[in-house]
């Protein structure tokens, strides 16, 4: 018998006969010894129509309000998803992310969970009940209601399994399983029966969009066995695990890619220090999350500052740059959303020679142009033009030997 | 300046447009220079898909997850007014009623009030915050969600209204006032300006449905003024007082019906002490509430008993008392679910010889069997076929003058 912690997103209780089809999947559970927690999201379609009705009132809802209105997604969904449970005769319980005390911190729209109290769900389990829990919500130190943000329900499940110790904690998406790439991009991918932490920390962040970066994150931190399973099809899924020293690895693992990226560049700063902290400070105290990040020093004193964002931030950024831009002194803020990332994960890089150079070469070889380059131990990412992002992929995925069987 | 607790109902914040009409009168009362506690309902029909939803999954939807559903409907309500508040420059805060600890009792769909802490929304109101609060829905002492059954919106008003000493109550509705009776029966029904608390509490029992029986009794019970006006229409409302010992009253202020009644009764009771608590217990105990109680001591040692029930728990209450005859070895039940109850409302009843007989007389000249009847202090109620009670109520409301200036 273990204690399994799943998490269904929003495709996967789409609608009543989904969500009761989710019931069924649980039970399976149930009957198979285990002890259950789950975590659901809002029904698809559920999120847009609340925040519809929140942009008739204003552009800019108010963000402590906006995450009063769309946790009722979650809510509804807990809600259906026990009924259905008790009418099959399976004591069940649901919870917002208020009631079973998901404290964060206060960043509306953006927290970030820093405690749960799992007393209740033990007290739970111990009675025979499936426990649920609205994802993607929790409540700050003074019992406002937060919202952890896209894909904030991955990372509810992985705090739920951190915080009950829970043998594995399975993703259901309507995906089976991590794949080398996006196989609506390259047909010919394959699904990983394993990935490290590292790997997928990397492929999430990258934009796989399998599972939230937040969640990978926690998992890897409290030690949390992590499962990506589909919803709709039995199977193994994928894995994710800690790396294992003496497994033999491919040199790549996967490409991962990021169409929601847009670049700012800050042109000719006075060089001092502090820039850095000047200019990524103000953008940082507007919960904007700064992805690459690189510097060139140029030879007259001044300095060249280039950094990427999600594109739904950029023209917030732009504007925030253009003040620290008037502030700094500096020469000229300019800025490209039509851009794309591409990077190639594998924790075999790091015992592999070349392979920085035989991508640079596949690019070239399809006279794709580089505009960013930036490295870590297990990743390569470049930026490119967005219109090269399907040829740059298919290019690096049959450079790299990805869509081989991997034995 | 005064501290005014203002409801809104279901049809009054039925559209994001209608949630800006009644942001903007909030905003009105806040610039007379009012401190404004708010307390709304679910949109309307909003309860109604998310009913419809449960009742895909189950015919008895779990109660415990009932509560959890439908209280998203105030949910989203609170978020939007605070919004539309927000973007129009004043400062708002919602909660739900578990936020702002609106502490119940555990009967799930029908639960009671017990206490409110008030300290949060008195702390908002020291900023110059308007708070708005979700109507019809609080906690239980475990943290459970509960909800307050039909019309309960109503009941959080007053009872915040009771817990902050507010120095008005309004019930804002899709009718200007109180009437003399439904003006959809008798088009030459008349608003009253005034009304006593006894009255209205007769009123609302008996089915005028302006407001909720339990915000009556609360309002009472606390000394709250509680005023009902419109919330498409300006004016003055009726204004629900104690009773002015000294004021010249007229026999009867209005006429109340029920359409939602039905008639069960229980035959051949062998006659012993605790037979009414044995027949009404077991009803009690499935919360169904029970209306009109008659009983009769027959010759033979046996009693029938006859009680009325709101139409929707007839059949439940049919089967338990089914049950209950077999038990105490009764001859028959029967029951009848197409009876109304119409009532003359009065305190000036107490003062007035006759007025029984005059309402019987007018029955009977248009040849109206009357089928039960009930009397207290202020009032007189009469059980009639379905079929009568339009004819009924118009040949009452003539017969006592009701239709001429009230002066």
């Amino acid at each position: 018998m273990a204690l399994i912690v799943q998490k269904y997103g929003g495709t996967s209780v789409g609608s009543v006969e989904k969500i009761e089809n989710v019931a069924e999947r649980l039970i399976a559970a149930k009957k198979a010894g285990h002890d259950v927690v789950v975590a659901v999201s809002a029904m698809s379609g559920e999120t847009n129509r609340l925040v519809a009705m929140a942009n008739q009132i204003s552009a800019k809802p108010d963000p402590r309000e906006y995450d009063v209105l769309v946790s009722t997604g979650e809510q509804v969904t807990i809600a259906l998803l026990a009924m259905a449970l008790k009418e099959r005769g399976y004591d069940a319980r649901s919870y917002t992310g208020s009631q079973v005390h998901i404290l964060t911190d206060s960043a509306h729209t953006k927290a970030r969970i820093l405690d749960i109290d799992e007393a209740k769900i033990r007290a739970d389990l111990n009675e025979g009940r499936v426990v649920i829990v609205a994802g993607f919500q929790g409540k700050d130190e003074h019992g406002n209601i937060t919202t952890l943000g896209r894909g904030g329900s991955d990372t509810t499940a992985v705090a739920l399994a951190a915080a009950l110790k829970a043998d594995e904690c399975q993703i259901y998406t309507d995906v089976d399983g991590v794949y080398t790439t996006d196989p609506r991009v390259v047909p010919d991918a394959r699904r990983l029966d394993k990935i490290t932490f590292e790997e997928m920390l990397e492929m999430a962040s990258l934009g796989s969009k399998v599972l939230q970066i937040r969640s990978v994150e926690f998992a890897g931190k409290y030690n949390v066995k992590l499962r990506v399973l589909s919803s709709f099809v039995d199977g193994p899924g994928t894995l994710i695990t800690y790396e294992e020293e003496n497994m033999e690895q491919a040199a790549i693992s996967g490409i991962a890619f990021n169409r929601d990226e847009a670049k700012l560049t800050i042109l000719g700063v006075p060089d001092q220090p502090g820039v850095a902290y000047n200019i990524l400070g103000s953008i940082g105290d507007a919960n904007i999350e700064v992805d690459m990040i690189i510097q060139n020093v140029g030879g007259d004193g001044t300095t060249d500052f280039t950094f990427t964002v999600h594109r739904n931030d950029y023209g917030k950024a732009l504007e925030i740059l253009n003040k620290t831009s008037k502030e700094l002194g500096a020469r000229e803020v300019i800025g490209d959303n039509a851009i794309v990332k591409i990077s190639l994960v594998g924790v075999g890089m790091r015992s592999h020679a070349g392979i920085a150079s035989q991508m640079f070469k596949a690019l070239a070889d399809e006279r794709i142009n580089i505009r960013m380059i930036s490295t870590s131990e297990i990743k390569i990412s470049v930026v490119v033009d967005e219109k090269y992002l399907e040829l740059g992929v298919r290019a690096l995925h049959s450079a790299f030997g990805l869509d081989a069987p991997k034995d």
